[in-house]
Parts: C-alpha cells; sequence; structure tokens
C-alpha cells in the first residue's frame, strides 16, 4: 500500500519534503498539492511530481477523498486551522515546527485531537530524528550514564538574518532544545531562568546575543543551554549529558581529520541545513511507516504543546530577570506512551 | 518506471540485498529469485517478497522476459557462470565480490563485456559507497591534501572463524583495500611487498596474523596496510592519505563520547557488518539509479579483475618475501572513466 | 644568593614542599621549621634537610634573623597569626590555601600589608602555574577568543572522604575556580547563585552533590560551574571560555590514546594531587625568583581575600535560593597590577 | 655535593646546556669551558656563568683537577677525541648527539670504555626524555599493550635548511627514532628497508623526500617510518605501537583545543626546539644524578655505536633498494642492563 500524501505549503521545505517524498523515500507519493501562491504550487508540483493535483485550498485538499494524509508546511499562522481540519478529517498530519503559534492555539489542536480519540498529528521536530542524538539517547536508556542529574549544551549559529529579532533565541532555536531534551531525558520541565551575558560585538544593536537559559525538570535536572546566534566560528549543536555514573556527548558531524597549515583539525559546518540534513529524510520515512501501522511514534501534539508553552515562560523569564515556574498541568492519559516498539 | 530484479543466491548476503531492495530502497523491485537449495529461496521468497517468482536455475532466472537486471550473491566459484550469462543476455549485472574466483575468470568476464559493447557488470565493493571514505576523497579530489604521496592503513578484526585460513588476510580481507585505495587515489599497482612481522599469540597455529602490505603506484604512492585479523580491540579500518600539504585521515564511525570508569573513550566497532552496514544500501541504491540511467558509475569488471591479479601478485609476494612486480597490462579504452556526473 | 627559608607546619603538605625545595627548586634552602607537633618536626627535618633548625614556635622561626622568608604550611586556622607575624617582620611569605578562615581574617591581612607598604604576602592557588590554565591563558591574553563571553566549567572528584562536609564543595573545591577564573578573565564578580541539581546516588545522604555555581562578573561574563565530587569516573577538571571570535578548551593531562578492549580511549586521572604536582614546583620557583627579584607575581593578600569573601556570597546564594549580589569594595590602588614582566 | 661541570663547545646547544645547568637544574655548576673559538668561549662564560674558567684547549680542560664531569657540545667530528680522552682521565662524560661520526669511531669509543672498566660515556638522546615517550614506553613495560608487534612512526618537519642535503634524512632525522625504537622497546635490529615514495614539489631538486624506511628487529616487530622533512603543515612526531593485545599512540604536545573560524582545531608546533625542550632539563638532570649516583642510566656508548651503524645500513639499503642485513655483533656483557632503579 502506497500512502497517498497531500502537502500544504509549497515554498523552500514544502518544496524539500515534496521532493523527499517523490525521490528518496519508500512507500508513500504525493497526489496533491496546495499553496496560497497557486502558480508556484503548479510550478512544483510540475517539476518534482507531475502527477500530483493542485488544490485551491488547504480544507479542499484535506477533505479530498484521494489523500491519505496530510503534511503542513505552510506559514506558521495557518498551521492551526490545517491541523484542525486535518483532525476534523480524521487523516494523519504532519505539522512542520510550529504546531501552532501560540500555546492556546497548540491547546486547541491537543484537546481536538483528545476529542477525536486518534492519534493523528506528529509535529516536525527533526532532531529525535538525528543519528547523534539517538546515539547518546541509547546511552541514556541503557543504563550507561546512571541517573541523569545534568545537562550542559550549546547551540551555535554563525550568524542570523535581519528577519531574526526579538525572543527568537528563544523562540526559533531555544525551541529545538526544549523538545529534544524533554524527549532525551524522558522528563518534563517546571522552571526557567535566562541570563544574559555580555554582548557580542558580532550582534546588531537590537539582539541579544548569547543567551544562557536554565531549566529545571520535574525529575530535578538542571540543565543549561548556551545560545549564540553570532558565534563566528559556525553551526555547532552540543550536547552533554552527566549522569551519576557517567557522561555522555552527542557526536560531532561525520569529518575528516586533517593535519594542514599548523594545524590538526575538524572542519565545522557552517550551515544548518546540512547538519540536520539527513534527520527529515529519516523522521518522514518513520512517518510514513507509523502511519501505516497506525502507530504512534513521533513528536504528538502534546510535545508541540509543551515546547510552545515551555518557550512562553522563558521569554516571560528573560524580561523578568527571575526564575518562572512553568505549570503546564498533566499530560492528558491520551498522550501516555505507547508500548515500545523494536528498536529503530 | 521500477526495474524489476532476478537474485541468485538466497543466502545470507542474499537475503539482506532481497530485504533492502523491498523495504528500503526506492526504484527497484524483487520478481525473482533462485537459489541451489530450491526450498530455501522459496522460504525467503515467501517471507521477505511473496510476489516474486521461484526459479529453477539462474540461467532461466536471467533469461526470463520479465526480469530487467541481475543480482548474484551466490556462491563465490559460480560468480563467473552467472555474470556471463547475464552479459550475453544484454542485462546489467550486480555481482558480489569476488567478480569471479581467479584472475583469468575475471578477465574472462572483462572480454565479454568488452565484446558486448554494453556496460552491464558491477561489482559489489562497496567501501566505495562508504560515507567516512568519500569524504576522504573529497579532500583528495578537491586538492586540498596536495598530491598524495603516501598511504598508511590499517585493516584490524578482532577475530576470524576457522576456515578463513592460508591466504585469506590478502584475498578476503586486504582486497577490500586493494578496491578502495585505487579508487582514491585514481591510480594502478606496479609492484607488492608482503612483510610478516611477529605473530600474535592470538593467532592460530596454522595462520599468519598479522601481515604488512607494501603497493607501489604507478605515480609513485606508497602504500603500506596493515593486516590483522585477530587484534582483540575489536574491527578497525584506519586510511591515512599523506599529500604535500597535508593529511587527511578517514574518519571513525560516528559514536557516544564517554567519560566513564577511569576513561575518556569512544567505542570501537566488534562487528565488521556494522561498519559497512550503510554503504551496501548507497551501493544499491545508486547501482538502480545508473542502471535507469543507462550509465556506468560503481566499479566495473576490469576493476573486479585488477583486484583479482593484484590479489594473486601479493601471495607471490607473501611465498617468495620479495618485491613483485603487477603487471597487469593497460585498461581497454572500453573502460576509461566516463565524464563526472554530478557529486552523490 | 639563596634564599633561606623557614617552614610553619610539617604535616603533608609541608613535607612535601621542604623536599621540593630541598631537592628540586633552585635558589632556596630549607633553614628553619616549625610544627605544634615538634616531634614530627625533627623526624621530618632530619629525614629531609638535617640542616635546618627546629623552631618550638612559628613565631620564633618568623623573627630569626637567619631566616629570609617564611612558608606557612600549617593548620588553616593558624594562618592568620603566622602571617600577619611575617609582615610585622617585614619579610615575604608564602601561605598554603586559605590565606585565613574568614573573610574578615583575610581582610586583616590585607590592612596590615597595606600599612607595612611592601608587597610580602603570596597565596598557595596552585592552578595558575598550572601548563594547562597557562596556555588557556595565553589565547585569551593574545586576543586569539576574542573578548570572553561566558565560561563552562566542571570540577569532578571520584569521592570525599567523611571530613568533606556542609558547605566545602564551595569552600574546598569551588573556591579554586574562584581563584583561577578572576586571574584567568582579569576581573572581579558581582553576583553569585547556586543551584541543586538532582543528588546523585553516590553521595552521602548529608552531602549536596552536585551543585551548578553561576557568576556574574563586572564585565558581565557568566560562568557556570558544575562541582561534583561524587562522579565517580575521576578527578577531571574541565573549562571552556567562550569568547566573541572562538572558543578555547583548557587542556587535559597528557595520556597516551589506546586502543583497547573495545575503547579508543584516554585515562582520566583518579587522584587529584597528580593533576596539579607539577605546578607546584612551578609556584615556588617562582615565588622563589619573585622574592629575590623583589617584585610582586602570584596571587595576593588581596586575591586571598576576594576568595574567601566570594565563597561566602556562594554559601548565602546556597541557603537561599536567590541570586547574590557581591560587594567587595574597590581594590586598594597598593594592589594595582604591577608592569608585566616577561612572559613565563 | 655539587657536581662541577666543564663544558667543551660553547655555539648554540653548548650556550643552551650552559644556561640550563647553572639556572634550571640543581645539584652542579658550570666551572670551566672551552671552544675553538676562545672568544666567544670568553663571551658567553661572562654572560652566564661568569665564575666559569675559559681553558685553551678541550684537553686541558679534561684533565683540570677542578672538573668533575664533561659535556661535550663541540662540533660533531671533534668528539670521538674529547669523549676518549674523558675516559682516558677517568672523568663521566655527557656528548652531544652523534657519539661520533663513523661507526667505527663509535666503536673506538664502546672499545675504550670496556678497556677502562668504568661507565663514563652518555649520548645525548634527548627523546628518552620526552614525557610522551615515557608514558608510551609504560604502557609497554606495564603489559598494557601485549607483545609489541608492529611500529608505524613519522617524523615530519615543515622544512630543512640547506645544508641538509644527502643521507641527513637517515643520519641527523632518523637517528632519533633508531634509538628511542630501540629503547622503547627493548629490542635490536636485523635488517633495514628503504623506500623511495613519490617526491614532494616542495623539495629541493637535488633531495629525496619523504623516505619510507622499514626496519625488523631481532623479535620479529616490524617498524615503518615516514622521513618527511618538507612536510608544510610542521613539525611532527607521531609512533603507534601495535601490540598483541591493544594499540598505544605517542601523546600529541599539550595545546588548547579551539573552535575558531570553520575548524574544531589543535595547533601543531613548527618549530622542533620546542618539542622536545623539555626533555633536555630532564635529560641533563638526570645525568647529573647518576654521576652522583654512580650509577648507569642514560644512553651508552653501544648506543650511540648501534644507532651509527644502524644508520649506517640503511644508507646501504636506501642505495640498493634491497633489504640490507644489519650485523652488528653481540652487546658487550658490560653494557648488560643493570638492576633496575625505581621509576623515574
Amino acid at each position: 500500500m502506497t500512502l497517498k500524501i497531500g502537502v500544504i505549503g509549497t515554498g523552500a521545505i514544502g518544496q524539500e519534503h515534496i521532493e523527499r517524498l517523490h525521490n528518496r523515500l519508500v512507500g508513500a507519493t504525493v497526489v496533491a498539492v496546495n499553496d496560497i501562491n497557486r502558480k508556484q504550487a503548479e510550478a512544483v508540483a510540475k517539476s518534482i511530481t507531475p502527477a500530483a493535483r493542485v488544490f485551491d485550498s488547504g480544507q479542499a485538499l484535506i477533505t479530498d477523498p484521494q489523500v491519505d494524509a496530510i503534511v503542513v508546511t505552510s506559514w506558521g499562522p495557518t498551521h492551526e486551522e490545517f491541523v484542525l481540519a486535518s483532525i476534523a478529517a480524521g487523516k494523519p498530519v504532519f505539522c512542520e515546527k510550529p504546531l501552532a503559534t501560540s500555546a492556546q492555539a497548540c491547546l486547541n489542536i491537543v484537546n481536538a485531537e483528545v476529542a477525536s480519540g486518534r492519534h493523528l498529528v506528529q509535529v516536525g521536530f527533526m532532531r529525535r530524528y538525528d543519528r547523534s542524538y539517538r546515539l547518546l539517547k541509547q546511552q541514556i536508556d541503557n543504563g550507561n550514564l546512571g541517573a541523569p542529574l545534568m545537562v550542559h549544551c550549546a547551540h551555535r549559529n554563525p550568524s542570523v538574518p535581519d528577519v531574526y529579532a526579538g525572543d527568537m533565541a528563544i523562540t526559533d532555536s531555544f525551541v529545538h532544545e526544549i523538545d529534544v531534551l524533554r524527549w532525551l531525558l524522558d522528563d518534563d520541565y517546571v522552571s526557567a531562568q535566562v541570563v544574559l551575558p555580555r554582548k557580542t560585538r558580532h550582534s546588531r544593536k537590537d539582539l541579544d546575543d548569547p543567551h544562557m537559559i536554565l531549566l529545571e525538570t520535574k525529575k530535578g535536572i538542571r540543565i543549561d543551554v548556551e545560545i549564540f546566534v553570532n558565534c563566528p566560528y559556525g553551526y555547532d549543536i552540543q550536547c552533554q549529558v552527566v549522569g551519576e555514573d557517567g557522561i555522555g556527548y552527542l557526536p560531532e558531524p561525520m569529518s575528516v581529520l586533517l593535519r594542514k597549515e599548523a594545524k590538526l583539525s575538524h572542519e565545522i559546518l557552517q550551515d544548518w541545513k546540512l547538519r540536520f540534513i539527513d534527520s527529515y529524510d529519516v523522521e518522514l520515512q518513520e512517518w510514513i511507516g507509523s502511519v501505516k501501522a497506525g502507530v504512534v511514534r513521533g513528536p504528538t501534539a502534546w510535545d508541540g504543546y509543551f515546547a510552545s508553552a515551555t518557550a512562553d515562560a522563558c521569554v516571560v523569564a528573560k524580561h523578568s530577570g527571575g526564575i518562572v515556574p512553568i505549570e503546564i498541568g498533566n499530560r492528558p492519559g491520551f498522550y501516555d506512551p505507547q508500548p515500545k516498539l523494536s528498536a529503530a
């Protein structure tokens, strides 16, 4: 059985996902596309997946009987509408980050999904599918590190464009750590604090950079994350889990060790797209598999809501300078973890 | 267009390739299988690819009009026959190592392919598809190291079974370096020498271990390779290219750096299958693509012949203790490199 | 000219310093020793430095005209008395950590030294003499990292004895980071915060472990230090300086990289004494040199006072859970840095 | 007791040793100097060690009753004469490399020393005193690697001056490996082979570069050493001992790991003097100690002879292209290893 997919949003990430589904992944085909810019949708369909039909509206695409499942890669503010419509149609939906643009909107999706009684929503937190994070999680899960006590992280970009402003260090960058660390530790957050170190001269006048963000979990694990988006040396994601019995480090991306020009060196990536490029393939391939198997494996709507609410608390913490409690309420039983499947 | 593949040989590697073609790769389907043990072929087909037909003979499978291309994973001594039959049938054939069990048999295949006027044969040297070797080759090809002058390698296994005997350190282990280093350096060999160091106490009485093998290339590059198959610490492939301007090292497999039990450590693989597991997927996926595109990209019959003849020279060198010339004759123009396609 | 030294306190560290001064260092000789346990002092003198006279009191040793300079390695609570007496006698004094057992006592020493008008006191913060810290400081001082913005540190011990209790994670362990980071960054602290992560099961019931300590400096640099004294894997000191232009890591102690037993590993030290053993030699050798040259180079009484007052603030911060300002007052002009000498 | 030393030869290395003995080492003093250029000797004495007397001849210095021991740092061709004179005078002598400029001259010294019945001669092979080599030797000696089977080495210089010509890659560069590997493995050589790889474009027309040198030991250990003296990236000494149970690598010099300018890097030294600078201190300090203790610990005249004869065999091997036996005869019982002293 081939999964027939409709893609809403044919911008950059939409095109990449269509290309991926069409050429590299197994078990799915793109049968429908839609974009607010119909001409672009037509051009994309023509160049990548000519057999796909172009729809006038996301709603029409969602309800079309030829469409088995939906991928939402449209502009963030439209996510809530399309995900809710997919739930209403009883169809599995993969929604790129963010699930919605406010915690409340995310909660609306959670409530709709719970009310529907079916697990339909997966959020595009791709780091969970990255090989290096999975290797690190194995070390935690097999008990090799003992109980985690602290996690030291860094999220560094060489530079950011001018549209990167305000609290985006939290809502756009740190949100990846928010999700992946919950998954890594199988834990939730109870408080947040944001500290502003001395500002780098490489940052724009109107942009705080770097940030140090501190999280506390229910189990008492303390997390510190450096967010540094004008770190000239490159794109670099670090994660170090300090357990009772040992410490595990997130592997560096594979590269050739060189002896050259007075240095023994590894190259550091400059482009964040290269860092997680493989994980997008794994993410969508596993989503296809889980949709076909009718099981839940990826980040849920609840995870999307939790990330959004945590980011909100961090923004408050940044502006207050204080330690802000994160009070999200209990996870609905509906989202309890399913019995584990065999390892990926 | 889906490539319809027939697989001859449903033992361990055959089953893996069938599973791979059926479940993970794009653009091909297994429509036919054959094995000298028909029951096994039937069981394999039933459990993995139930729609495939089971053939009584490899010859029948090869000539069946429903079969577009052949994968040969039968016992080594049968390879020559099935590859020649595939050439005779004008069908692309992917043949696992070795191409044939003697240099003369390999040459028969070369001659048949040249006579056929079509590029049909690819040999299963999977290291060329390994990410770490490709990263190292990039460094050479982009000129980052300058002209290569020396290559220092090691090929280490934690242990070998009792069937591993005689000159298999050369014909079964070193043969991988023979092929991958030719490809890496874009060069041919002109002489070989084999040195026997002090023998490890971990080896069987009747097995020499380790070996040091020295090769000289046409360009004058000097290669030294340690083959050590009772190296208790693990399976470990090392390659260091010393160029005029710098040195590049084959990346280690990705693993979590640990601080634990008085050690700062990376795990070393114990099982060779894990080291190149991903490269099999890439190898067959690219083969499918090249067959469909009608272009030659992978290791050719000539490469299979060159590897076999070089291994023969190394065996002679081992038993004589001297420096043995490798006189293989010029590559037929038929095998001249094709214009490069865009990078993989 | 040989510097004639009197040593007060012939316990473990006293014996080591006597042995060091007698056998390994140049330009000094131990002419006098004293200990509250006279028999021990006699035994030590006899076995290491037989020509030294044994004094009944520290005071008598200090004022003896044959003694040029004093080394104080007695019990902490006696330090204030002996350092003040040395100042009164106008003699250079090297005092092991702590300078005194309260910030007020340290301040008494500062005031006495300032009043004396002569630089006489050096405190035994040996990390400033460690090769790895000096290499890291070079990278900061030569501008290679740009302006420091954040510092991420860890101070890990494999275990602690039962006498290690209460707030000693701060006063005995963290105090080393307090001094060495001020020196490294050439900066002072303005606030402290202490966070208690989930406690390791390897700690005693009555001992908090680990701690995360956060410091802010006058320049706005943010420092986070993990203090983890039941970290079973070993003694491990980490320091990572994040600058505007790059990041520098404290070098690991030199050790042999091994491939063995399925691991590619470096050994981690188990014993803190081995980590800084060489730095004691450098520290005392440079002190001898600076005393002879009449110049100030090592940690001053002011540094000892600053460390003590900072530790006090951290203890308050730990028990309050809040962010505690560090208000120490300005450094007396007397302690302004001297013009730099040539690099060590 | 202070050892009174006379230094013959006040050129660069002589001045360094005088400065070292005068300012940094314990237990010795320079009382006499001599140089063929008397003015230079006077200037050196005046600026570093003004109390030393300047002698008109090396012979007069050696026999002067005020001189306890001799350091020979004069021009190589004069070494034989001064070492023989020291033996004749019954005085300990430390002679810089080479012990003499021919194997026969070295053998003359061996014979004279044996005839004298006293151990008097130490040769300046400083690598035995390098911390990294000592750490590697510990791993071998404590059995951690099992019996050594192979050793892979590299000796790389960024460039060489015009006076570096002919076979100096063997006689000046490789000679260090010749000595240090014998010591590391506690073994002797039985054959040598020299291979000339493709020449680097960075070498002068009249200089072969690089070389690969292969040695076989009595125990059957196989050693391969790359000598590459126009290796533009820096001065780099590598040594990897492959044992039955594991592999140990010579530690790299300590340096700060940096993340900067798209690289995760360690600096590589450019100047060979910096690589072994500390080992000279250790070497002479231990020599002073062994002279005072009347025991033999450092490289002997026999070691100097063995190195010279092995280098000669390598030169023959280079020019013949063949495998050349090394037939040096048995070590005189006089040079049997002494019972071990406690570890350094």
